[in-house]
């Protein structure tokens, strides 16, 4: 990271999200100079690395600034003596999301692309790739940083950390952030004047508690969020209000994910009535990527258009733009983060990964100790860590077996039939992007 | 324990299970001298006493023993001095059981009396009770063992250790053993020679390995119960088959209750079929205990009656009385208990009770170690503890809160709205058993 | 913590350290506007007061700042609505750790203020008064933070925050930053691009890594240290180089401390000769600080005087001024302090105190994770730690069986029966300090 | 372990000890129908092996059993389908072990075969053979256990089983049942109704409470210590008494071996003498071992001489012999073994050897759950326990560094440079039988 300037690596740079990426490097252009962008992508990819590249380029130089972007289908290239990279790639594009929602789903199943079947077959097609991108930069830049937004984000960074040579990679995800400006704005404070105390896994972290000034605020929030019009969602996730006098007895403030948890069968019924009308998540994506990707083509567009906040990836930029600016500037501020637990949560292994606060230095992130999980989240939060744990043995190995299990330990996959079903439909229909596992018999 | 023998006292003796007890002792009598027999119950169970204790009276004069069986309703009287103590008893009667199982059921929830909502109030309404026998013990016997047939037996036991006075408390269970028997049958060998390592809680522990002659046969064993003519279940369960692939990919032995959580929705649809036909498991034991006690008036009748066996709490006699024998002989023998933790499962707290294998000496059972628990069974018993430890708070403190959060927190309630649908009608129906709960507003 | 600025209370302000402390405040203004500063201390204290409180009047004025300076004997109007406070107070004053030192040495045994029996001894006289400070502190001040400078610093800590009301307490020591300085200067870099990674107990944290620009420079460092002329001391110390193959061997960096623990036989055999000379460490002291009190007494005098360097406590103010400029600001920079666990080191238990890096928040320190300790110091660490919580129950208890094991678990004491006999001199000795023994019999 | 009977080698047959053991043996019979007894020992040895050996042939003929004694160098042979090996070799022998004791006492520091440097060179000596032995079990009688008597047994039983294949080992120590019958005495009961549950590390096991017929007897056992005539000790360790309030201030037996620790200054002075007078304790068996083997020769001895007891090893061949008769017949009985932790001290890591309660079943020894060690204990034995797994490493690598360190770590070793200079000498003094290091330099 010398006077030179920074080069920055996304692999996956044809995704959509890539235009509100260059935005947030664009302004923090003074703290983080980057004067080299590589968008990377695959040979199917092409076309819209193309659009977006050229959208980028023309961001760049409307802000005026001596940055070089380079679209590439040459990873090894972009690789080299990177500074950072980030990867937001998505193996088998949106058809194979589409099948990991609608296949679950018709044997009566939750689906989701981080959650149930739908999580373990993005893990499945993911680890490998991403085991090979850090395979890459353990030779070819190994001083570097993988920020890696590709989901499901912990899993992959674990599977990355236990397996790969390369340690340097970071978990991120925007739903901490998200939950922090949600909190904020019902507080009617300054999001930077709110602190969250974050315990738990990716889609799987709980607020255990929120301080304003140094003053813990929960019982305040708790208030605010019993009230069923102030409640967190997102966009990707349907915002059915919790019952107040649960979110009382919690006393934590849940994620918008954990709604496939607290409330399986209404979810499931909204998904159902989605897969028969064709509208799935990753089917209203898919056509609003379609629009995106119109937007995006036109040749005197130079800034993010306002349509991508539909999207659902909002503030992952400033997730990633603000930890790549605090590990290279030695900040020392404290964000939310997907990192090696080394004890931070005791009641978890110490080599496994966890989303928690940490504060950012030019050494990494470094996780801020939580102490035990409250015994009322303890139990969900061991479930999904013995899933992903399992999940992660399934896709490194290629074991029919471990995958069964991690479908019969997940808590949206209630029968130990319809797993083996679901699983067997799964496996055939992604089967090109599965090389670790053994089709032959 | 000095040579005037043993005093023994059974609360709850007018349960249909005593003649099974009965018989048990008698059957010890060379090594379990028992010279008081003491069957306590409480006015509302005064007619089935004399029932069952003017039965115990004729199997014992047949047996041409010294032992006086003595029925009061003076709990006092009974516990003075006593040497052990055990309970077998439902607060509310089935009556109440029936509610804890059919009003979840109206709203689409399992409700087993030891699992989900059933569960809950099951604790609820029985834990003070077990607290005050406990507390009278510490008074008026305090050397005395209390051997907990109640369930939810686990649960009742962690209670009566963390707060109550009285320490000397053992829960016991006759799944371990009816797996036991199954796998000896499996395998084709004399139960004596089986030996299964079990870790877990209570209706929630898993065979981990299984030893013959010293020699692990997990891996026969799988194979076995992999085929769906082999498995595993008891009376009160349905004996659903499990999928061969799953048990072959968890290789462990799952219990028969483990089927409420890895085939749910199963259970769940004929739960509710039952339900409609007014034979859930609750009104189906009613019959059955109605023709139990009509047997047992039969003034020739001096055996324990064959029909006891369908009740579904076989060998429970075998597994109270073996406890009790192997402590007042100091026998050193291996057996499956509810005791406090005390490290043998590294994964759960030290302080709270689990169910494994202990080995049996008059100082009481010593827990074996077990070290930490597989990932495949980590997440779905550290989420039934969660739920426990949460269920005693409620039972303890009175907490609607604490309530609420255990139900949500059970893995078989799946949508905090109708958890407290749930929690208030079944708080309502069982109003009369709950005092520590406030139901003034 | 208003617009009106802080209120700032050193209790045992008549402490030769107070000019320092005061020149840090004086320095940090522009960021940390403490417009009263309270210097309290007791009757027998009066004279150093005024002395040292005229020169802090004098140095204040010659800054020529806004802050009015209180003396006072009466604790409770100092402590009224107080934002922070400052302790460094010595029970029984230097007379008493001259016997600390004296009497252990006498028995062949080292007895270091904060090590061995003199280290038990300062515990069991400040505990007391340090728990009443605290108890006031919540009745007058409870937002306020106690930063306490007084040794024995990790157990004084430990104390108030297990068995008093007021849990904002941190502990503070000088050692950690006179390592990093030390290492830098080695090292040759600006203090402000070292890093340490601490792990471990007040005078008893090691070094476990070094970074400058976010790389390790550890084996660099370790061999600068294996080097005798580059070796770590502090005034208190003596400067014995550590052997070099040891330090290779350890690859950590030692506390200066560690002397006491790896040359237990040279440093004994010092000390027994500044015994023999009445220049034990305590009698070196007491002649400096007489010396310093005559300096402090010239009315002309309006600054440190720089002969307060070699009284041993080089960076207390530093430490004690950025920790409440940090908490104060939020400014978030990693400080190396005395905190409750939490589960940041995992070999210790969660509720003990530790020494560790931590983030500064408004809403306090808050821990780094670090994991499980190497085997190499986990030993002494846990041996230290155990005497620790040993001596804090006698120091609470008055147990004089909890002190006798508390000298029998501590490594410098190494004989059972003498462990005795310095015990009975000791509290004979101290008497009149240690209002919760029973000395009746 | 088939109707043939059974097949027992052991390794250094030609001990001094091998009598006591073939009694043992012979004792047993009717439960343990040993029909071969291979006695192995290597060429150095043969005199002693054709001495003891045919010693052992007349007490078996004089007992008129079927048991043929095999004596031989051939190792391979006598491991050949054994069903249970025991070790009980010196290498070195006791010139090796006279080395051990001399040099560090030469430079004021204890160091007796299992404690401080001596325990360190005996580790040293001794793991990579014991390595071997294991190797060739895993290949010739991979179903065999191995007892292992080889001190220090408890860091030569976790080599074992960590770094070799062969997982099934024991290591025994006569310590325990020393300390057991001792009580009985006090106590005067019959040792048959003593249980003490003990918790540690070879050589470093206390007993934390005491049981005859279930009750706990501690009180009046702490009672009974504390009176200076009745305390514990074991021939080679000195019988200097403990002072009875620190025994009160405990509360829990120590073993003998823990006067090193807490009598290091009285120990040492004793120690020195003896150096002086070339009467070590090694030097001191030497003689005794000479007498011995001079009455072994006498072809008329058929018996046990009783001048063996003298030696020290008392009651080592019931350990052994009661452990493989409970292995062989199942029993359950609860014995003091080193075995995997596996959680049963929740303290330590699950995968360490610790010396503790098992109950011994045809499977092996099963360690009963003894929880958190209290933290009056849990310091030292932290300490102990860490200088083994250096040792052991040590051992295993042959690294310079970690035998230094682990030198360092040992209590009984007080200053860096001394264990350089220590460490030194005994490397040289012992080249011929270290491999693992290298001396070329």
């Amino acid at each position: 990271m010398d006077t030179k300037g920074i080069k920055l690596v996304t692999i996956g740079g044809g995704s959509s999200y890539t235009p509100e990426f260059v935005e947030g490097i664009i302004k923090r252009y003074d703290e983080l100079p980057v004067r080299e962008l590589w968008l990377v992508d695959i040979e199917a990819g092409k076309e819209k690395l193309d659009i977006v590249g050229n959208l980028a380029r023309r961001m760049v130089k409307k802000a005026n600034l001596p940055m070089d972007v380079h679209l590439t289908l040459d990873r090894e290239a972009a690789l080299q003596n990177a500074d950072f990279v980030t990867t937001q790639i998505r193996v088998g594009l949106l058809e194979s999301r589409i099948k990991d929602e609608r296949i679950p789903i018709k044997h009566g199943m939750i689906g989701q692309e981080t959650n149930g079947a739908g999580g373990l077959f993005k893990a499945l097609r993911t680890i490998p790739v991403l085991m090979d991108i850090a395979e890459d930069m353990q030779r070819l830049c190994p001083n570097a940083w993988l920020i890696n937004f590709t989901n499901p984000a912990g899993m992959v960074t674990e599977a990355i950390i236990k397996h790969s040579n390369h340690k340097k990679v970071v978990g991120v995800c925007n739903v901490p952030i998200n939950m922090k400006i949600t909190i904020a704005n019902l507080l009617n404070v300054p999001v930077e004047k709110v602190q969250i105390k974050f315990a738990g896994l990716n889609h799987m972290s709980y607020g255990i508690d929120v301080f304003v000034d140094g003053k813990s605020k929960l019982t305040k929030v708790i208030e605010l969020l019993a009230n069923p019009e102030n409640q967190l969602s997102m966009n990707n996730i349907a915002p059915i209000p919790w019952e107040g006098e649960f979110i009382k007895a919690l006393h934590m403030i849940p994620s918008p994910y954990h709604r496939y948890y607290y409330k399986t069968g209404e979810i499931l019924t909204k998904e159902q009535k989605e897969f028969e009308q064709g509208k799935t998540r990753a089917e209203v994506v898919k056509e609003l990527e379609n629009k995106l990707f119109e937007l995006y083509k036109d040749p005197n567009l130079n800034i993010k258009p306002p349509q991508l906040a539909e999207r659902g990836g909002a503030y992952y930029s400033n997730v990633a733009c603000d930890l790549i600016s605090s590990i290279y500037n030695n900040k020392g501020d404290i964000q939310t983060l997907n990192v090696v637990n080394n004890g931070a949560i005791s009641s978890l292994p110490n080599d496994t990964v966890v989303e928690v606060n940490c504060t950012v230095t030019n050494n990494g992130p470094i996780p801020l100790a939580v102490g035990r999980l409250p015994f009322s989240i303890n139990g969900l939060i061991q479930q999904i860590k013995s899933f992903e744990l399992t999940a992660i043995e399934a896709a490194i190995t290629g074991s029919y077996e471990k995958a069964l299990l991690a479908l019969c330990i997940n808590p949206l996959i209630t029968d130990d039939e319809k797993a083996k079903v679901i699983l067997d439909e799964l496996l055939e229909a992604h089967k090109a992007y599965l090389p670790q596992f053994n089709f032959s018999s």
